[in-house]
């Protein structure tokens, strides 16, 4: 089982009832939390995420609204008595921030805390189950996508027993904040569902590549060449109420384009 | 005219729909904040505070809770063409902070952003209609409480004009996070309003001194001792689901107490 959770599909601002970026990733009971815009706690606690069931953050890049929740959520691990270790995986920068938020809070974690540099295209995690990819877009800071895939079972017979059919492996994209770049398209690859922003619509293309954000028609346009089977539109502008011409503009390009919706959870099946 | 909105009344964590510290004060059309912990941005969406007349923003202490909500507050700011100055008062170490974040982040703000290293008691900011002073108080860490005094109007009579009845100056003082400290009386003495930390009830006083905070009959006691006329009660411990207890503790040293209720605005007259 593999599929996620939105907690935030907005840009830059919480508005329009939107919040910030923030994703659960869930494969069988582990949840990998994507990002962690402010107030990202908030809607966990709305949408009944168990964060304690949180082993493994990963982080886009180091604009605000893709981290400002995180110093927050580590605090409550802390103050609720969380044992397990975390893994953090991030740009080393946001070590250094961490460490100078606990200095000058005078405080430490009371759980172990595992920061995983990210500095290039690897393999970030291997379970049994799951593997964690991150790969390079092109934003204005240094920026990561993440690709997640569940590894499948084969077919099996066992004695005396009836056959299983065999699980394919599937996977999950999140192509983090970037303008349209098809060289991520060696990465995400025949993946089964890919998580695309589209911060503006086509007719704001010029501002969306300055800002290195990307159209809804860019996203469709990676999801088509990426031969993907399903696309979620996300980290849309705060200058849109309605979202809906995300979803008709890409669907020119990609049929099976959605805009994520908060509180919704994806299944990759 | 002198109020105070709550915005925040919880400690360290948000729960029981109640949010970490935040405040703001308004005197005339000027707004104050006071402490920024996470989500306060949304806290202000809710509650229709005016962000744009927030000119001053007075930080405590670097524990999160205090202060998480502050760099996102900053970006809305930034993103929303702010173009007033903001003034912010704090520890040095929050510069320190602030800048790193935007360093990080690749970027600058696009407000004059004034920052006022507070290392010891004085007066922080003298307009035509209010001043503000900071005092130390005892935390595990350098904490300051905030003293906001009204200049009052004497009586008049202009010419051909009836008799103006003169305006008494008014006080409220902010005493942040603080065990039971007797030496903050020479600054609050004669209050009209404060704002005590409770976060315990009596029976964990022990607890409440080891971890440099206040029990309620703490808070009343220095409301006593102060001759103020009233008392706000609150940075509520997350164990304490109802806060009715409170009010009845203190109420026993000084009658006046009040838990501080978000959302509400608290007229000092």
């Amino acid at each position: 089982m593999l599929a996620v959770t939105i907690l935030g599909n907005n840009s830059a601002l919480s508005m329009h009832n939107r919040h910030q970026t923030a994703q659960v990733v869930t494969s069988e009971d582990q949840l990998f939390l994507v990002d962690c815009g402010e107030a990202t706690q908030l809607q966990m606690e709305r949408y009944k995420i168990k964060k304690s069931k949180i082993n493994h953050i990963f982080i886009s890049h180091l604009h605000g609204d893709h981290y400002y929740g995180l110093p927050g959520l580590l605090n409550t691990f802390s103050l609720t008595n969380r044992i397990a270790p975390l893994h953090l995986y991030a740009t080393p920068e946001l070590k250094t921030l961490i460490d100078l938020q606990l200095k000058i809070s005078s405080s430490s974690f009371g759980f172990e805390f595992i920061f995983h540099p990210i500095t290039g295209a690897a393999t970030l995690l291997d379970l049994p189950g799951i593997s964690v990819e991150c790969f390079p877009v092109s934003h204005r800071i240094p920026c990561w996508g993440f690709l997640f895939k569940t590894k499948g079972k084969p077919a099996r017979v066992k004695e005396g027993e009836t056959l299983r059919a065999p699980i394919p492996p599937k996977s999950y994209a999140f192509c983090a904040d970037s303008k349209y770049d098809e060289s991520i398209l060696e990465y995400v690859k025949g993946c089964n569902l890919i998580y695309h922003e589209a911060t503006y619509l086509d007719n704001q293309a010029e501002k969306a590549a300055a800002r290195f954000h990307s159209t809804s028609s860019d996203a469709a346009t990676i999801a088509l060449k990426a031969g993907a089977e399903k696309l979620l539109l996300g980290h849309f502008s705060s200058k849109y109420a309605d979202l809906s011409p995300f979803e008709m503009e890409a669907r020119k390009t990609f049929p099976g384009a959605k805009i994520s919706k908060e509180g919704i959870t994806y299944l990759i099946n």
